[in-house]
C-alpha cells in the first residue's frame, strides 16, 4: 500500500466500473480502478492523495484506490503545496522559493521600523495564499504564483529608479510594492477565480487600506506619518481616479509605484505574446495593452 | 465685574492705548479698553470672554478688561457653543439644536441592531464638530452647520423614496446618510477651511470607510454583512470614479445614496442663488451646477 | 352563438382542416375550427372576437367560427381595451384604471389656469394611447402601460421633493410630469415596437414641444410664461446635451424634472432585477444602470 | 430748417452749455447746439435724425437742434435702414440690397411648392430684422447684416456640392439653408447682444423647428414629408448632440447643411484673421478654430 | 490555338480529370480542360491568360489548356491592365481612364514651379499602382480604383471652395489633394488588403511626408516654402491628433483639405447606401457615418 | 590690454557717459566704461568679449573697452561655449562634459551597425547645438543643456529594464533614445525660445522622422529593418494619438521609450519642486503632473 499525489486527467466510469487517470509530479501518468461510487470524491483538474494498491489481472500489475483525499485534507506544508501547484499547473516563470526569498530580502531591507512592523505584520496574515494567488482574473499574471511574481518584479525596478531620482524614500517604496495587491487574496477567489462580494462591492484596493489600517491599530502605530502615507500609496497605486483610485498619487513614491505597477503589468503580458510568435510577426491584439497588436522586431539580441 | 462674551469686530490702538469693539449676541455692540499689550491676546473675528469692570471717564461709563479667555477654553458644552455660533456667524437655516434633534429621530429609528450599534458608535466621536462644520470648503453648505443641515435635509428624502420603491432598505439608508460625511470632520479644518494633510491624501471617501471598520471592530461586529454594506455605501457615494468613488454604487440603497445627496448639494446651492434674485431674472453662474446660470420663473408659487 | 374574445397562441393547419387555440380572459383555452381560408384573418399573439358556434363530433362538443374580427374593430371603449391588454399581456403593476385616477387627480391639482388648460389639451390628444403605452423600446417599462406608470410614479416623487425645496413651482412641475413622455405614443409604435419615421428624425423631445405649442397657439396662450417655461421642461428634461436635450436644465423644475425621470427609470428597473433574484446574489448587468451588476442585501426589510 | 441724419460721437455738456457732434454719411462731422435738458434725448453710437437750424456766432456758421428723432421712429423703410446701418457700424463686406439679392434669387429657384411656399412665410416673417441682425454674439460674422451673408455664402455652397453628389436635393438644401438660422433674430438682442429670455431657455434650433411649424399649419402643410424634413434639417443642423441638435443629421441634406455651416463660420473668421496679418506671419489664436494659431502661407496667389 | 483571358470562376477536380470554368470580358463563361495537376496553376477569382486548343468530344467542342500565365506575368500595359480589372472587379463608377485624365488635368494647372515639380516627382512614381488601388481596407471607396476616384472627387471641390474664400491658394490644394493618400499604395496590399508592416508601424501620413521629402531632396527644393507647407498638409490631413494627424492643420488649404476628404469620404458611401434602397426607407447603419442609419427623403430630385 | 569674457548685467547711460557692468565667470563684477555710441553694440543678458585698457581716475583703477564682440563670432569651441553657458546661465545639475560623456558611451555601446551608424550620422550633425539647448520651453528640463540631460537620464533607466524584461532589444532603445528629442534643436530656438515656423507646422517627431529617413537614405540603408524601427520609435514616443504620436508604440521598445520619457520629464519636475520646501509641506501645482500638488514626506531617506 502506498500513497500517491496526482491530479485527475480523467474520470471513466460504465454501469460496473469506474477508474481515473491522473498525472503524476514526474508528468507520467496513472490508471487507478475505483469502487463503484468513489467517483463521486474526485474532480477534475484537482490534485488529491491517493492510498493504493497493486494487484494482477490478466498478468499485468493494475492498481486501485483505497483511500482519496483532497491534498488541502492532506495536511501538507505550504512549501510542500507551492511545489505540488508548480508542478501541475500554468505557474510563474520562477520557483514559488526563489520568489519568496527574493520579496523576503526587500522586507529585510526595510530599515524604518514603523513601515518595517506594518509591512511584517500584513505580510505574515497573507503569506501562504500570496505566493499561491493569481494577480488578475482575466489580464496580467493569470497564473499560479502571478501575484508574487509580479510583486518581485517591482521591488526589482525599485533600486535602479531611486538611484536616478534620489530624493525618493526607498522603505516606503519597498512596503508599499509588497503591501500594494495583497488583498487581491481576498478580492478573487484563485485561478478560476470569480470576484467575491467584498472583492466586487470594497475592491482590493480598499480592503488593503483598511488591512493596513487594522495593522497600525493593533500595532498602536495607527497615528504615524508612516502608516498614512502606507494608506496613501495604497489607494491611489491605480494612479487614476477612473482607474478605481479614490486619491491619484500625490508624492514622488506614490506616483513611481504606480508607473512600475503599470510597466510590470504590461511587459510581463507582452512578453509572453511576443514568445509565441516568430520575428517579423505581429501578435494578436493585447487586452492589457490598449487590444494592440505588437511587432516583434527581426533583429537579434545580445543573448541569442 | 461681570462676564460678558462677543466676537471682535475692531482692534484699536494707538501707542498708549489700546481698546477692541466686540458684538454681543443682541447684536449691540460694547467697546472695552485694554492693557497695552492685552491685544495679543483676542483676534478678529473670533468669539471671546472678557471679564468687565465699568468705571467712569469724563461722566461716561466706560469698561476695561479684566481678563480675557477664547471661547474654547471657559468650559461651555456643545449646545451652548452652537448657539454662539449661530449668532455671530453665517449658519444653518434651521437652529443646530433642532437639525440635531431632526437627525437624532432618524438615528432612533434604525432598527437593524448592527446597524444602529456602528452608526452610533461613529456619531458619539464626531458628534460635536459634526453639527459645527461646514459642509464644504467652496461649493455646497459652506456655512456653520452645513454639514448636518446637508445630512438632515437628505434623511427627510429617504422615507418617500422607499415608499415608492419599497425594496430598499430603510435602515441602512438611514445608517449611511448619517455617515457619509462624517469625515469631513477631519477631511478640512472648518468654514475658513483648508484641506488636512490627511484629508488631502485620504479623503473622507475612505477615511470614512476606515472609521466605520474601526468601530465594527472594537464592537466586534466586522465581520457582518451589515458592515459591508455600510462601508460600500460609504466609498461608493460619489456614484462616479471620476468623483472620487472607488467603486459605483453597487446596491439600490448605494445608488439612492448617490441620488440624494447630488439632489440636496444642488438644490440648496440652487436655493440660495434664487433667493438673491427677482423673477424673471437669471441667477449668475453656480459652480454646483455645472457653471450654469438658472431663471427664475415668473410664476406665483404655493406659499406666496 | 356567441362572442368570445381571445389573444391566438397557435394556428394548425393542413391540407384540408385549420384550427386555432386561443387564450381567453379566464386563462382557459379553447380550441376553435376555422374554414380554410379564414387563417389568413387572425394573427399570434394579437386579439380577436370570435362569433363561434358549438357542435358535437365524435360525441366531444367542438367550437366553429362564425365571424372573426380584430379587437380594435369591435367598437369597445379604452376602458376595456385596457382590461383586455391588462389580462393577455405583460403589463404595469397598477391596474390602468388605478394609474389613470392617479394621474388625472395630479392634473386636477394643477391651480394655474394656463399650464391647466395646455397640460388637459394635450393630454386628451393622447388619452387613450398614453394608457396602452410602453416607455420605451428596450430599457424601462417597456411593457403595456409602462409610459403611464413611468409617469405617476414620477409624479408621486413630486410633494415630497416640493416640501422640503419650497421654492419649486409644483403646478409647473405637475404640468411638465404629465407631459414629458407624452409624443413617445407617436415615436414608436408599441410594444413590439420600432421608432416611427418622425420618431427617428425630430424624436419625442421637440415633438413634445411642437404639441405644446400647437395647443398653447389654439387656446390663445401661446405668448405666455407658463407656455416657454413648459416647453423649456419638455427640451431639458433629458438633462444633458449628448442624452438628446437642446438645451440643459435651467430651471430648478427644469432640474427636478430631470432627476425624477432619471431616478424612476432607474430604480424600477433595478426593482424588477432584484425581484429575481435571491438576497445574496448579483444581478445580471442592467443596461439602464452603466451595465453593471446590483447586489440584492442579505438583510431583512420592514414589510418582510 | 433742415433733417439731417447722424450717429452721436459725442456729447459735452456744461453747466449753461450742450452740445453734440455727429457722424455723417459722407464721413464728415457736425457739431450741433442744444438746448439744456435735450441730451436725455439722444444715446452714444445710436443713429438720430436732427431738424436743424443755422445762425451765425462770432462770424461763423453755427447749428442747433430744434427736434430730435431716434431714427427707428422716424419711419423710413428697411432698405433705407440698412443703407444707414451700413454706413455707420461695421458691417458685412457685401452690400445688404446685393445679400438680399442674392438670398431672393436662391428662393425663386426652389421648386417643390410645399417647400417653397414654407420657406417663403417664415422668411416674409422675419425678413427686415434677418438682414440687419449679426449671426453671432462673440464669434463668427458678429457685425450688421453677419446672419445673412452668412447665409449666402453657404447657399453659393450648395449647387458645385449637389453636382458632385446628385442624389442630394437641392430644394431641400436651399429652403433649410435660408431658414436655418432665422430664429436667431429672437435669440439675440442684435450686435451689442445678449441672449434674450427665450433664446436662452428653448435656443434658435428649437425656436426654429417651431417657426416651420406654425407656417405649415397657417398653410395647411403641417402634415407634409417637407415640412417633417425641414424641421429634420433644422434641429440637425449643429450636427452633434453635445452642439445642442437633439437629433444628428439623418439625411444627406442634413449632413451637408452641418458641413457648409461648419465651413462658413470657421473659413470666413480665418479669412478675416488672415487678412490682418503679413505672409510669412502666424494669426493671434482663433476661438471658432479651436483656439488655434494660423499660418499665412508665403505663398504668392492667383489674383495677387 | 488561341489566347484568351479571363477570371476563374471554379476548379472541379477528380481522380483523373481535372477543368476550370472562366469568366470573359464579354461576361460569357468558357469550361477549359487542364491537364492534371495545372489546376496548381490557378488560382480562384484572380485573372489568367490561357493559350488554348479546341478538339470535339462526342460532337461538342470543347478547350483544353495549353499554357497557363498570371496576368501580371504577360507583359501588358498599365492601361490595359486597368481595363481587365474594371472588366472583372468591382470598380468605381467611372472609367479609370477618364479619372487619370481628370487627375492630370489639375495636375498640370499647377503654376508654382516647386509645387509642380515635386507633385510630379511623387506622382509617376505611384502612378500605376494609385489608378488600381482602393482607397480603404474595410470603409469608404474599397474596390479597385477607389483610391484615384475618392482623389479626382476631392479635386472637383477645390475651384468652388477657392472662389468664395479666395484667400486660399489654389496650388497648394491641386498638389496636396493629388498626393494626399498616395501612400496608401505602400500601406495597404489592395483590395483583398492588409495592412503591410510599414504601413502599420509608420502609417500612410508619415509615409507620404517622408516621401515628399525625399522626391524634394533630390530635386534640391528641400529647404522651400512650398515644401514645407506641402508636408503640412499630409500630416494634418486627418484633422485632429486622435485621427492619427500629428499635426493639426494650421492654414487655410490644410483646414479645407480635411474638409473635402471627410466630405468625400462620407458622401461616397452615403450614396452608395441610400442607391440601394428605396425613398421613405432607412438605410442600413453606416460605419463612415458614426454607424447611423440614414433615411432616403420621398421627394423627386431634378433629374428624376 | 587685456581679452576679458562677461555677461552684460547693466548698462549706464547719460548725455555724457556711458559704461556697462558685467558678470564674470568667477562671479565677481567689474565696470567697464565705454565711448558714447559703444552701448548699441552689446545687450542684458548676452556674453561678450571686451578688449580692455585700464587707466587711473583719481588715484582709482579703472577700464575703458577697445574692442566688443559678441561671444558667437569670437571663435572659441564648442566645448568652451558649453562652459561660458553653464557659468553664466541656469544649467543642468552635471557639467555639459559629463553628460557628453555618458551619452557618448552608450552610442559606442550600439553594437548593430545599422543602428549605429544611423545614430552617430544624426547625432553628429546636432552635437552642438544639442548640448546646450532646453528640453521644452514651459514645461520640463527648461534651462542649458536640459535636453541632453533629459536624453542621458532616459539612458540610466535602459540598462535595468532590459535585465527585466530581456525580449527588449538594448541597441535599438540606446539608438532611439539618444535621438528621439534631437530635432527639438530645429523646433525651438533656445531657453527664451519660441517655436520656429517648421517646428510649429510639422513638429519634432515627424521633423525627427525626417532626419533619420535622410540619414539612412546617405548611407544605403533606408530600406532596412533598423531604419523602420527607428522611425517607428520616433514617431511614437509620445505614447497616444492625442499627445501628437500619428502611430501607438507597437514593438516593446517602443512602449519603453515612451514610458522612459515621461518617467523622467515628470520625475525631475518633481526634484525641483520637492527641492523647494520642507518636509511636511505640498508643493505647489506642478504643470506636468497634471498640475497636481505633491507632498514631501516627513521621513528620513539613506543619505541624509
Amino acid at each position: 500500500m502506498e500513497k500517491i499525489i496526482g491530479k485527475i486527467e480523467s474520470i471513466n466510469k460504465g454501469p460496473n466500473y469506474c477508474n481515473t487517470t491522473i498525472l503524476l509530479e514526474d508528468k507520467k501518468h496513472l490508471n487507478i480502478k475505483l469502487e463503484l461510487g468513489q467517483d463521486v470524491l474526485i474532480q477534475m483538474g484537482k490534485i488529491f492523495q491517493f492510498e493504493i494498491e497493486s494487484f494482477l489481472r490478466e498478468e499485468v500489475t493494475q492498481y486501485k484506490a483505497i483511500s482519496i483525499k483532497p491534498i488541502d485534507e492532506v495536511g501538507i506544508d505550504s512549501d510542500r503545496m507551492a511545489e505540488l501547484v508548480q508542478a501541475f499547473y500554468e505557474h510563474a516563470p520562477l520557483k514559488i522559493s526563489e520568489i519568496k526569498k527574493g520579496i523576503e530580502s526587500f522586507l529585510k531591507k526595510i530599515s524604518n521600523p514603523v513601515l518595517k512592523a506594518v509591512t511584517e505584520e500584513v505580510y505574515k496574515k497573507y503569506i501562504n495564499q500570496f505566493y499561491l494567488h493569481p494577480a488578475a482574473t482575466k489580464f496580467h499574471h493569470a497564473y499560479f504564483g502571478g501575484l508574487s511574481y509580479h510583486t518581485y518584479s517591482m521591488l526589482k525596478m525599485i533600486d535602479p529608479m531611486v538611484d536616478i531620482y534620489p530624493f525618493l524614500n526607498r522603505d516606503l517604496l519597498y512596503a508599499a510594492t509588497i503591501l500594494h495587491d495583497v488583498s487581491k487574496v481576498d478580492e478573487m477567489t484563485g485561478v478560476d477565480g470569480e470576484y467575491t462580494k467584498e472583492g466586487q462591492l470594497l475592491g482590493h484596493i480598499v480592503m488593503g487600506a483598511l488591512e493596513i489600517d487594522k495593522a497600525a491599530v493593533k500595532l498602536g502605530l495607527a497615528e504615524s506619518e508612516e502608516v498614512m502615507l502606507l494608506k496613501h500609496l495604497m489607494i491611489s497605486h491605480h494612479g487614476m481616479l477612473n482607474f478605481g483610485s479614490p486619491k491619484k498619487p500625490q508624492t514622488g513614491e506614490a506616483l513611481l509605484l504606480w508607473y512600475i505597477d503599470s510597466i510590470d503589468s504590461k511587459f510581463t503580458e507582452l512578453g509572453v505574446a511576443l514568445n509565441s510568435i516568430e520575428p517579423g510577426e505581429f501578435t494578436q491584439s493585447i487586452n492589457v495593452l490598449d487590444k494592440m497588436r505588437f511587432y516583434k522586431p527581426n533583429l537579434k539580441n545580445d543573448k541569442e
